[in-house]
């Protein structure tokens, strides 16, 4: 591990902008959205689903960069890469992203398509159904991976996601390669199961070239991962991959698996259950940020529960809070 | 009173999207703001002030929106007649009062300033103090005040904050005229102690001229109208206006003035304040409603305060929940 790295870790993902709004399980069912997945969407899509949507709440968002802010709010240093267009909505992401703390080097698309957009539909169970055009994401490629931001960070951490946009993936392969000369570890999510049915032959090979060193995956994506209904299974297989995993179980808490030994954590005590959005993304938060500081596994696993547990007791993907003074206040 | 009106609240104000984001007393004190008040900046300062505030939420504001909002949210039906330029900013607006069931008519701006925003600072005492770009509201004027609308309405309603724009007030009175032919009630809110010190003569003038039947204050607007630190001297003033008002005094609750009678109502209990954005706002739409649809003023009040608790429990200035819900809980 990089003992003086800037970084403590470098998310590269989809920037987006989250519009979120209640919703009835009606609304889902009426509009044909796989609940708690995320559905691509065109432009076209996009602005119908939102004209049906109700009021809504504009927060910054996406998968690995609400990770990279509550990294900075845990206390950590980190940097996001990720592609906007120069509109209103990029502007906000940038202000957000950089106001929390992250640095944000990817220069703005000043042509194409608009800033990516995520429809968040919460239900009244806290679930969230999300519907992303991706926008601008779609213009992300090696060229924005700066090599100098990825050698200074002890982790390189992608989102799954990034397979859908054309030349993320190549962006991707480029800062592995980086990291890996730099001594860096990669770790991946596996972001969402319809995304690992898209790309399954893909990410196994990710983990059984050497590629990633770290994976974070909930249930269902470990079950799509393996085809197996089976959890016991899954975890069997992922043994075998020779890996860091973080495996979250929503309530139940968490599986860390080293290599072929598992761990089990429980979640974080909650008062109420308001939107579940990020409650993933704020998991590996934790669970980086105790990895890259060194820390037991045990204790990264309790750091990620307990950031997850802030996230999902409101409305966004990001912390409304100090992460840091949080775990203070719970002595983890 | 017109009985078969099809609206029960016309309003007209400013039309403006909200970004808010926590700060500290020293952010405030940094930027020279007024705790508490409204400061008027041009666009330069706004975009300094954002670049300097944390992560934001953005979410459709503006006084006499808000207020429709929670009127529509009660069960009423309400309409609102502000402008927007038709930006980002402003197709969410567009969006968000529709989607709350509010009439909206207003064609947007194609050309000239962006849509108004207003930077919300809230305090962790849960107090909001607000920076306003007016925008693209410069451009109302009496062509955008239909007079088919007016003319539906059982109460026109305006915000204070409209006489900063300059051409407002000639909507305002071309509305007013509309109203009065119509049998419909005006209402007037002073909106803001600064704004009250920027018009005192103007608004006296409405009061005493027979402009307007209905007036909405907090204690601090209604010192600043009288120019008195004792409320008992305002509410002596305020009484020889003969007009029926509502006197908002925070967490003491309300007092309904109706001429020369004076009825005391409590506020509601809340569990936390988080964000006081829009509890006059809501107060308003509570008290409007139950005046629209002749309820007893102490029922009116009581409404209005129910409302108003409902919004300074999360960050935001419109209900995150059915009010017409919360009064039939409630059993007001």
């Amino acid at each position: 591990m990089i003992s003086n790295a800037r970084f403590d870790v470098l998310g590269i993902g989809n920037a987006i902008v989250d519009v979120i709004a209640p919703a009835e399980d009606d609304f889902l069912l009426a509009h044909a959205l796989h609940k708690g997945g995320m559905t691509l969407i065109d432009h076209e899509t996009s602005a119908r689903l939102y004209g049906a949507m109700g009021p809504a709440t504009i927060m910054s968002g996406g998968s690995a960069a609400n990770t990279m802010v509550g990294i900075a709010s845990l206390g950590g240093s980190a940097a996001f890469i990720g592609k906007v267009r120069d509109d209103e909505a990029g502007r906000a992401f940038h202000h957000d992203i950089q106001a929390a703390g992250v640095t944000f080097p990817t220069v703005a698309a000043t042509a194409g398509a608009a800033t990516a957009r995520c429809l968040v539909h919460v239900t009244p169970d806290g679930e969230r159904t999300m519907s992303t055009f991706l926008g601008a994401c779609v213009e992300l490629g090696p060229k924005d991976i700066d090599e100098s931001y990825v050698a200074a960070a002890r982790i390189v951490y992608l989102e799954g996601y990034l397979w859908d946009p054309p030349d993320a993936k190549a962006a991707f392969r480029k800062a592995a390669d980086i990291a890996h000369r730099s001594g860096a570890r990669i770790a991946l999510t596996l972001s969402d199961s319809f995304c690992v049915d898209r790309y399954r032959g893909e990410f196994l090979d990710l983990l059984r070239t050497g590629m990633v060193d770290i994976l974070f995956s909930n249930t269902s994506e470990l079950h799509a991962l393996y085809q197996t209904a089976d959890l016991d299974t899954a975890i069997g297989e992922l043994k075998k991959e020779k890996l860091l995993s973080f495996v979250t179980c929503s309530g139940e808490g968490c599986l860390v698996v080293d290599r072929s030994e598992v761990q089990s954590v429980i979640a974080a005590p909650i008062e109420r259950l308001v939107d579940t959005t990020g409650a993933g993304d704020l998991f590996a938060a934790g669970a980086l940020f105790g990895v890259a500081r060194g820390f037991p596994l045990a204790r990264c696993a309790a750091i990620g529960a307990l950031a997850a547990a802030e996230v999902i007791q409101h409305y966004g993907a990001r912390p409304e809070c100090s992460l840091a003074d949080l775990i203070t206040q719970a002595g983890i």
